[in-house]
């Protein structure tokens, strides 16, 4: 605690937003896997926007960092703290009335997701954003990193997902569109600049969100497929008969199945392990025969032989925790070294085979464990070394990198497809970015932040 | 044409880049409704992107204006030239071909909206963009202006609909980023920037385009109501019954409705003109009962006994040609003034009677002409005045504009829904944006286009 950061702030701010239980500020200082660890001088919870003005105001104008946290569930270092104040938004968590005819809710950026989709689904709407961490993340942090989740294939990022924000500048001073507005072309679309921003540019204090009908119910397919083409031919015969309807497509490594399976000591869905699995929720329609009814025929139509049907809701609540279950029961057996990929569907497959050669050939005893959202094209890329299965793996991580990146980007592809930057992929940011688009970043962190307060260290290289 | 010009261009590009038919020039110096008339010192039509390139690093380096142009339908000046070089598209128009894995294509920014909707039709997927001028109207123009059009209520507007996107910034540099990802969480979105910057930023060359399932076929259906809130129960009704399967949803006046009999010489379908009609599209789903079959027994449980279904593709297409003659009928009548205006559905009701009162308080002879896209909040309000039936209304246009656009504020609206700003509505920019958002806009402006060659005197005030 500084003294005099507590003597200023106390100035502005209501005792009771300034947080000193030593005790619960600890574990804020660390992200979520436990790899980075930062400092705070003061930690703030603002009750209202009106506070988080007055908060940035002072800093601007004393040059203090801020580090904006929500559920501090982010798994690359965006909310830790690095000196200065931490900035904790989970009191803003007011959740607005559903508005029916324009399909939207306004909530605030402490709104944990869960509680958003419980209370649209109260009310016979969906708000389609899905992710692990849904228990404890928030609003505003989900849209600071443009999360994504196992529903993109169907309803986008939570880009995609939000008709108005609210956001105070790095001065103090407040944008709050908030007007549930379906089209609007009056110039630059400036929410679009702060989502996915991570708390570089200002905090994000309050959202209005699109809803979606409720989907009426789900069937949810386990398939065994011997290659990765087809497990994107099982993608494009679904969408052709199923349009839209196809909800998540994942994909599962065997080897990746198998970690989940021996950690919850279950035997595989299909009797065997096939070389690749894909789990995949369809949702039905009122009124119209369920996919149960009709996907068998159009499956073996196509020469699907070997996909199950859920039977009943706890079968399908059993193969989405094998999915589910891969990071939380590879973290038990030690460190892997995680990449958070996407690239252009189609080229998939490719990536895989020479990425995987080349890992294997500089790590001969590697063992990949790969699993994603094949049907956005986003992929958990992760290596174990059995040999090291503790913090020496990360003296790899460099090396590693340079090898499973190299292959991303010869595929068009991402090295952040939904985690985002943080600290951890920063020195990466350029090889994936040309100068120009890296000097557009600058010039408005420049103009909106020029004293650099916002979450220093984060997302741009130094 | 200028020599100096012809000769520094000439130095670059080949001989039929320069474009020099006077005949074919003249209607390009005009905007879509003969209200701008720009000129230009040279007109080029370059046949690559490199071209392209070229052409902005001559003009950035010699502080030469560039006004880009596609297929010139824009309806607020946007693509009137101010002098110097009036840069048209149309040779950019390449189509690829369609990616299904990631459901994309690939277009060149000179490609006609009609001819994408065409080809990826013919492999049995859909692009949703549609609109008035998809006939001529260029993929380009219909990014940098976000445009909207009837499907956004399912669809969402341009802007959703682009997976990349490639740029030649105003210095001839190319940012392009045309792969399909649909997760990518590396800083900035560039592309928000370009898509409705109304070519004031650079010079959008190519997109990557979203496709999605083409629907199985269209009910259509025809109702009056006695109020908006009526038509609002209706759209609420549909959506929970049907689900996303509500295609569009547009709102027709008695007075609009009217005028586009009268002009086309037919009886309403309905028998009688109601206060207000609705035109709904709903997509039909293969194997699942058609709408035309479940809906009278969904409308009646709920109280709406004037709704008539059509029975055959003839009829459809005639209710749709009543819809999108009104402009053209209107136009006929002689000059009126428009507003391309959007709201909180919720709050279109209460708009159009406190509107239409003052309107009406201010010119007793006003005949106002509504009609839009109610499912999204967006409405077209045209008056007429009877009694000035030609340009001399123009003389009352910033007196009505005035009342319009105040009662759109305080209804939490925007006075640009789908048309843009252009030169039009420039000076209306600051009341709807903060001077902290414009701030954004004019530094984003100068970091990109540093000598303000960019389509000068468009979308930001002086």
């Amino acid at each position: 605690m500084n003294h005099d950061l507590h003597r200023l702030f106390l100035s502005q701010l209501a005792p009771d937003e300034i947080l000193n239980d030593a005790a619960a500020i600890e574990p804020l200082l660390w992200d979520d896997r436990g790899r980075f660890y930062g400092a705070a001088d003061i930690v703030l919870q603002p009750r209202a926007v009106a506070s988080v003005q007055k908060i940035l105001r002072l800093c601007h104008e004393n040059r203090i960092a801020v580090t904006p946290q929500g559920g501090n569930t982010g798994l690359c270092g965006a909310a830790t703290p690095a000196g200065g104040v931490l900035l904790l938004l989970h009191r803003l968590n007011h959740i607005g009335a559903v508005n029916h005819a324009d399909r939207c809710i306004t909530v605030g950026a402490g709104a944990v997701l869960q509680q958003v989709q419980a209370a649209v689904r109260a009310e016979n709407v969906f708000f389609p954003l899905s992710l692990a961490s849904e228990g404890s993340c928030q609003i505003g942090g989900n849209l600071a990193c443009n999360a994504g989740g196992i529903n993109v294939l169907r309803y986008g990022t939570a880009r995609d997902l939000v008709l108005g924000l609210e956001v105070v500048l790095p001065d103090g001073s407040l944008i709050s569109q908030l007007a549930p507005l379906h089209k609007n072309t009056t110039g630059l679309d400036i929410k679009q600049l702060f989502i996915g921003s991570e708390g570089t540019l200002g905090i994000i204090t309050a959202a209005t969100l699109k809803l979606f009908p409720a989907p009426h119910d789900t069937a949810t397919l386990w398939a065994n497929c011997t290659d990765i083409a087809a497990c994107v031919r099982l993608l494009n015969v679904l969408r052709r008969h199923c349009g839209d309807r196809v909800k998540s497509f994942e994909m599962i490594s065997a080897a990746a199945l198998s970690v989940s399976l021996n950690d919850l000591q279950q035997t595989p869905p299909a009797g065997e392990v096939g070389a690749w699995q894909v789990l995949c929720d369809l949702e039905n329609e009122a009124g119209c025969p369920p996919w149960q009814e009709r996907l068998p025929e159009i499956l073996l139509e196509h020469g699907f032989d070997d996909v199950l049907l859920a039977q009943n809701d706890s079968q399908r609540a059993r193969w989405w925790q094998l999915r589910e279950h891969i990071a939380a029961a590879q973290k038990r057996r030690g460190v892997s070294l995680k990449h958070d990929i996407a690239m252009p569907i189609a080229t998939v497959a490719d990536f895989v085979t020479a990425c995987g050669q080349a890992v294997q050939a500089a790590f001969p005893h590697a063992e990949i464990v790969l699993f994603g959202h094949l049907g956005d094209g986003s992929l958990h890329y992760n290596v174990f070394l059995p040999d090291l299965p503790d913090k020496r793996a990360y003296a790899h991580e460099d090396a590693l990198n340079q090898i499973v990146y190299r292959h991303v980007l010869e595929h068009r592809g991402t090295i952040a497809a939904e985690h985002g930057i943080g600290v951890m992929k920063r020195e990466w940011l350029q090889h994936v970015r040309t100068p120009a688009e890296i000097a557009i970043m600058r010039a408005l962190k420049n103009h909106l932040d020029p004293h650099h307060i916002m979450n220093p260290g984060k997302v741009l290289p130094d």
